[in-house]
């Protein structure tokens, strides 16, 4: 089984070289955050993932949470883990100040839960979630609620979950059915089911946190009749410490196919105490702010598995000796030549490759741009930012994990037969990442998320700035005659800048032919959001390759560091971005070939 | 969970309707194969599948196949099940008659196959083998072990296995170790370990057989020191019973990813006592035998499970009601109205018919072609059946599975969260199917296959005999002026003409590229078999449309059943043939983009 080594360099890259993330430090208010700083940060994390976190992954498969009685135990090292995760502050980085976190922007902490996340999934999915209630509650809950429960959730103390999934109600919150009852003393009391909690009950925190949807008696039906609670398991006493139990319980734990070490709860509210968090019936709103959270954190888990597949295809291609080079033995003294050197290998491993730093290269800026919205004090960059993160969150969230997918398979069939067995640790990255694709909104409804509220809603503004974004950064530097002389860049520049331009031709034709047939948004919604992904990705790509021949003369020590930034910049071009051809032809299609066909002859 | 339904319509739309075998049967000698003949074993073969096999298949993945003392014990019902396939004589359809078997076409047994397939991939795979070793054993064998092993073989009471891999050697069986020392009796005894021996211990057969590659003494390096030998679990006494064990046994079985149910099985020899099967050093051919056989059959496995895959997508998608269509309620009765009518969903269930039913389409004209090959009395028609049944194994083998992926995927994506839980049985699909990508060759050897040993070695003649076909066919068809009337036909015969002629033209190219540079064959077979399967799978459904449209006018109380194959063709032309523009784009491509990067600079 291949080792995790945390990409320290690549993230480096990314953040400083790229992103020049100290400068944006300095003008968020943040200017204690040096590079240094930043560094020493992710190295520990590294070590804490790689070192603690990774070496539970196997076993948590194979042993997986345990259920019985309403209680939950964690596989082996989980809860000792978590305790370290607490202790030495991982989970408080992002934490507002005042309630003793350490206030530090997303795009230091995004780096560090990726690692945890190519190191083991299941374990990252516990704590997952608390950030995002954090966020809810701090956004959204009274001055009271905040006092009682930041400080303990921002610690790590308690954690979080979200609960909005019921058996009837899935994508469609509209059907919730779990009623809250006001009391007198300004609490409520929430009865119903909810299904596919993660963390929903767990033995490493000292008390669970659940953000609950519900309706109120007099609620409007729909979504404007929802309604955001606190509810904790444990009630906190007159200290604030965790004291009686409320009236929930877990019922059982699902049977999955993957992330068999995070427990995935059905949540029973008998009658439980809980707080309103936020407005009555505007409970949709505020979980949308922990919703978004999830989203990202989602996209980044599905790089995080992402990077461990590669991670494993490139350990084992080099290790393995099977046949000769196509060209000639490159190997003569050994018995044959190691898989490597085979071209259809290299497209898989480079394929890997390509899509795991792009997408991480679009994670971390989308993850600078969530700290302008947050952090930035003039109010027009802060709007500037949010659309610019409404627009790439179902982005990141679909295409992080769909690519996640192809990845991981990739990474299997990089072992051959060895990549089924279990002990090889590859199919496991298959499983656990296959979880991505549907949780936080299938990929489906990001796609759709995509097309009407983020295109069309929006009238394709944030599109259009987006876009001449890149088109004004393709021009300018297809300019500069050193950077023309780089192959990859020479013929990149142009090719961009045209998919860039044919990119809102087809989105504005998607906008008229909508207004005629909302059928239209449906039909084109899944390859769009693809096609969009890998023009974008084209761009981050050349956007590295800049950077990265930059560098090179000024760091010739590194310079196979460099020289491979470039080549998988050149491979993703030529090798990748062709996919945009099969999207397009698809988006230009009329939405007839798929609803000619009634119930009946579909069903056959 | 979705009951698996055999698709019987479908089956015999493919078998009588298009491909006319009760008239092909003739031709071969086998006039007593009417129409009813055939149906009536379809009808039973599926009652057999969907009644005593599938419901054998969720235990199955949760039970496994236990492995203790050397002993494998198969999940609860399999004995039983097995005991049925051989008794009424589902085993023997296809073995030669001399033996007792009933000599059935391929293209009569395969439809079972894929029904078996469906039903539970685990149980399949013990059975699966042994119809190649008799096919191995009846070509390549001598009288004295046909006379010994053939019938029980054929009637199933003993099993085949294939022990080609060992740790060291998989896909290169140049690596091999396995030592056979000849014995003063004529016989020889065999040392070696194999690994990822389907069925290679069970409690369901009298005996099992292994065929092994071992080598001899004396024997020259590389495969073409390689003999193929008989090597029985149990000794058959002198009469021909299972008597004395054999020096061999199972070391343990492997934890995999799914087919839980079927035995993988480390085997090793300890001086096993085995015979020779054909010329010493020559085992690689006749193990070609079986091997181009179980291609076959893993392609019709991923057919087979796919169409479980899309049988699941569709039930759920009728009866899950959530949130409401683009262009309003179309169920206002209800609260929400069935995920069946977003066009996002029916993408995803599109694809995998399209997918399925043209994979099917090529299975089942490939079966007809290997029925000639063996069957035809004419030696130039076995010739050229021969030559087309080698260039579409490759195919069938790769396509056939990685469609598979594809729409096993698509069936979890249909579920949402559901999907990913194993009660409802679609995420074990993904995981079962899994395999096919991986053994009986990688898809990436399939597609070097394809390349090398198909396309340049033969100097692209069975490829431009099937080009000339397609294309002929086309012409033909598309100057008939009732089949223009038909949208799909009267787009699709120029489009999927002028698809062959590119095709045809960029298989020139490839073998031009490939004698100056030989990795050209890695840098493009991948995408060149996809690419290739997506145009043959478009001339399929143009047919499979073609003889819809007639049956309509002949057959109006079928309507539904030929409208959704002219709609489904339609689907497969606009929205999944594109993709061939994406791997054209690809193939194009120089292979330094996949060569440029060191290992040094590839491994980070």
């Amino acid at each position: 089984m291949a080792e995790y080594i945390a990409p320290l360099q690549d993230i480096q890259f990314i953040l400083h070289d790229i992103l020049n993330v100290e400068r944006l430090y300095q003008t968020l208010g943040k200017s204690d955050l040096s590079r240094d700083v930043i560094d020493s940060i992710l190295e520990e994390g590294g070590k804490y993932a790689s070192g603690v976190v990774a070496p539970l992954n196997r076993n948590g498969d194979e042993q997986g949470a345990q259920f019985q009685d309403g209680h939950v135990t964690t596989p082996d090292g989980f809860v000792d883990a978590y305790r370290q995760f607490c202790e030495n502050g991982w989970a408080s980085m992002t934490g507002p100040e005042e309630y003793d976190g350490q206030g530090l922007p997303l795009s230091v902490a995004a780096p560090f839960h990726e690692m945890l996340m190519s190191a083991n999934l299941s374990f990252r999915v516990y704590s997952g979630l608390t950030e995002g209630a954090v966020l809810a509650l701090k956004m959204h809950g009274s001055e009271a609620l905040k006092g009682q429960y930041l400080a303990q959730l921002v610690s790590g103390h308690w954690a979080g979950t979200m609960c909005l999934t019921e058996p009837q109600a899935g994508t469609d919150l509209a059907l919730l059915k779990t009623k809250a009852q006001p009391q007198a003393d300004g609490s409520f009391t929430l009865t119903g089911t909810k299904i596919f909690i993660s963390g929903g009950e767990q033995d490493m925190s000292e008390n669970i946190i659940h953000l609950v949807l519900a309706r109120l008696p007099d609620a409007p039906q729909g979504v404007r009749g929802i309604s955001l609670f606190l509810v904790p398991k444990l009630l906190p006493d007159d200290q604030g410490n965790p004291g009686d139990a409320n009236q929930l319980s877990c019922g059982s734990i699902e049977h999955k196919m993957g992330i068999k070490g995070a427990a995935t709860c059905v949540m029973n509210f008998d009658g439980a105490k809980g707080w309103l968090i936020g407005e009555a019936n505007k409970g949709l709103a505020c979980m949308f702010t922990m919703m978004n959270d999830a989203r990202f954190q989602v996209g980044l888990q599905g790089i995080g598995i992402a990077e461990m597949a590669y991670q494993g295809g490139i350990a084992y291609a080099k290790e393995r000796l099977q046949s000769r080079s196509l060209s000639g033995p490159k190997n003569p003294d050994l018995p044959a030549d190691p898989i490597l050197v085979q071209p259809d290998v290299r497209r898989m491993l480079l394929t890997q490759r390509a899509l795991v730093e792009g997408s991480r290269m679009l994670a971390y800026d989308l993850a600078c741009q969530i700290d302008i919205e947050h952090l930035a004090t003039d109010e027009a960059t802060r709007q500037q930012a949010a659309q610019r993160v409404a627009l790439l969150i179902p982005i990141i969230k679909a295409f992080g994990t769909e690519m996640s997918m192809e990845v991981t398979n990739l990474g299997v069939q990089i072992y051959g037969g060895h990549g089924y067995i279990r002990e090889w640790g590859m199919e496991q990255l298959v499983r656990d990442g296959r979880i991505t694709q549907l949780y936080e909104g299938t990929n489906g409804i990001q796609a759709l998320d995509l097309v009407r509220r983020k295109l069309i809603a929006d009238k394709g503004a944030a599109l259009t700035h987006l876009i001449s974004e890149i088109r004004a950064w393709c021009q300018t530097h297809g300019n500069q005659p050193d950077l023309q002389a780089v192959s990859v860049l020479n013929k990149g520049f142009p090719m961009v800048d045209d998919k860039a331009r044919e990119w809102l031709e087809l989105s504005e034709q998607i906008i008229a032919r909508a207004a005629d047939n909302p059928e239209v948004i449906g039909a084109v919604c899944h390859d769009y959001l693809y096609y969009s992904s890998y023009i974008l990705l084209a761009y981050y790509w050349l956007k590295m390759a800049v950077t990265a021949t930059e560098r090179l003369a000024a760091q010739p020590e590194s310079r196979d560091f460099y020289i491979a930034k470039q080549d998988t910049a050149a491979f993703y071009i030529e090798r990748i971005l062709p996919r945009t051809l099969m999207h397009r032809a698809v988006i230009l299609a009329e939405p007839d070939t798929l609803l000619s066909l009634s119930e009946q002859q579909l069903v056959r």
